[in-house]
């Protein structure tokens, strides 16, 4: 599956967000500049450019979705788009909670305009997401449809401001849970996959049960390329994953490996990790030491057959899915690209 | 007009805003403290606490109009707690924004928890009032009107992310004119003023005409409530404002009096105001050479009649509408309250 088969989905996912843009008189221009900006159409001079688009991955899984139920896909590009806008805006805010200056080797929007600018035009760009969804009567949804698919992804954004919260809180706490984990990347990843599989399979016109069945689909997706994106920042190949090497050990993030190590170490009678990981970041001479610590306690073998459960829940829960061709054997296709991402 | 006679509505407000906040399990359940203090339900400690509560302006507002249409106020006021959520969201960023560690000689939550959980409490309590809105389906209102009063609320919010950005924009530039100020004040303030009123008024059955005549109300109301803040926050008495005296002159905002001054002065063979407010932040000991300036461009009164003008224009608005008693009345004398606050 490369990106080009997708092309058909995303040129029309990319036309319709640059027309959500289109937005602002001459006076308030610049804050739609910003977020095309971040969107990768425009240098920090607000000058074209021709940068690094994202994947449009939940846009793209939307539109499948709908199609896999029958659906008019071009129909539901206004959800699609208000999904990639809504990523969008949580990656803009994100960006100035973690204090991150950089997002894929360009400077990110706080650290060009300020952190005021940066968190209003997050702000806006949220706005532009639930503008976008309320337009889809625009396409002949009846009212209902439209109310029901707003209130799915308020419901999916309050899930990611909680798992944000969570997120946050346990940079400073030193006694996370693996089940707590998985509660906070649940809300932080899970929940938006979950949510664009729905909506598109809403507005496709699926019953209430294939919409669980789904949500299914999407929660374990997402627990699953987590749990993967896990693994590449501690034992990703840089020139793969495009980070550095071991890069969440440098930013001491307590990811799955990480609190399996801890979790299996409070058992033992000494605990290094624990030690390494009492003091915020950690330095290029630690990281080894927290390799063995994780080898020891046997961490890539469990992250890995966590990913794997969760991927075989995946697929058992997209079998069980009566959807239609092609799109049913694109989204097998896509899904499966996704989580075997090499490490 | 005493707030105790508006005790009939704000009680039921208040009722509303603590069901909505009733979210959240045992993890979570810190998030949605953050955001009861910030309504002043709790304190740092997220403890009961019995704190000053906002004055509920905008949902009252709200509330009164839907009543002088005819409608049942109780069932609007899913609408009205999403209003004030609205606001309140604004004011968690826009105190992170003009980083403010008090709000009513209180700590702001991004001084207490942090300004990565202030972000994100912030993001949460605009989901919340998202919710609210789309939960007007349970009053019985039809999918179409629930539609339109969440586009309203939509366009209102990137109204409100426009004129945030001027506001910010503004702070570094030294030509920004009136029309420029007015522009900016009409998105930070009145747009959330008027769509109170629209709200309330399309809940209450008005025609698209009598929407306009609303609007027409809360943008005068907004304009003239604005510029007497102005005046107040450079020759406000601090014993009735609650500010230190001159307090916007201390920090260079660059207010209606301050820029016709400066168009006055860019008239005049020297410029010492421009000076003054060429760098930044000033002492207490520039003020009286401030005032001095503002004294010979008659500052004062310009403003005022300013303030006169939008004033008279928001009476003649309110006159064209032929609402039911007793709510224009009480209409009436709550927005002259507003416009008559002393300095």
């Amino acid at each position: 599956m490369s990106l080009r088969d997708l092309s058909l989905y995303t040129n029309e996912i990319e036309r319709a967000l640059r027309q959500t843009l289109r937005r602002g008189d001459a006076e308030s221009a610049p804050l739609y500049g910003m977020m095309q900006y971040h969107l990768g159409w425009l240098d920090r001079n607000l000058q074209l450019h021709q940068g690094r688009l994202g994947k449009r991955l939940r846009p793209v899984l939307c539109l499948l979705a709908c199609q896999a139920c029958g659906g008019d896909w071009r129909r539901a590009l206004p959800a699609a788009c208000a999904i990639e806008l809504l990523h969008n805006f949580t990656l803009i805010h994100d960006d100035i909670e973690d204090n991150s200056a950089l997002r894929h080797e360009r400077a990110t929007v706080w650290n060009v305009w300020g952190l005021a600018q940066g968190v209003n035009t997050g702000d806006a760009m949220w706005s532009l997401s639930r503008l976008s969804v309320l337009s889809l009567s625009a396409e002949g949804y009846d009212a209902a449809t439209v109310l029901d698919v707003a209130r799915l992804l308020e419901e999916t954004s309050l899930a990611l401001c909680e798992g944000q919260y969570l997120d946050i809180a346990f940079e400073t706490r030193q006694d996370v849970t693996l089940d707590e984990y998985l509660r906070m990347i649940e809300g932080k990843t899970a929940a938006l996959l979950s949510a664009a599989l729905r909506v598109g399979a809403l507005l496709g016109g699926a019953s209430d049960e294939q919409l669980a069945a789904w949500g299914q689909v999407g929660r374990s997706l997402g627990l699953a390329f987590q749990i993967i994106d896990d693994i590449l920042g501690i034992w990703g190949d840089p020139a793969v994953t495009g980070k550095s090497a071991a890069s969440d050990i440098l930013e001491a993030k307590k990811t799955l490996p990480i609190l399996q190590a801890l979790a299996w170490e409070a058992q033992q009678p000494t605990r290094p990790l624990s030690a390494l990981y009492a003091g915020g970041a950690l330095d290029e001479r630690q990281v080894p030491l927290v390799l063995e610590c994780l080898e020891q306690a046997d961490s890539l073998a469990y992250a890995q057959q966590q990913a794997a459960r969760h991927h075989e829940a995946m697929r058992q829960a997209l079998a069980t899915i009566d959807g239609s061709e092609p799109a049913m054997t694109t989204l097998r296709a896509l899904t499966a690209s996704l989580l075997e991402r090499r490490y």
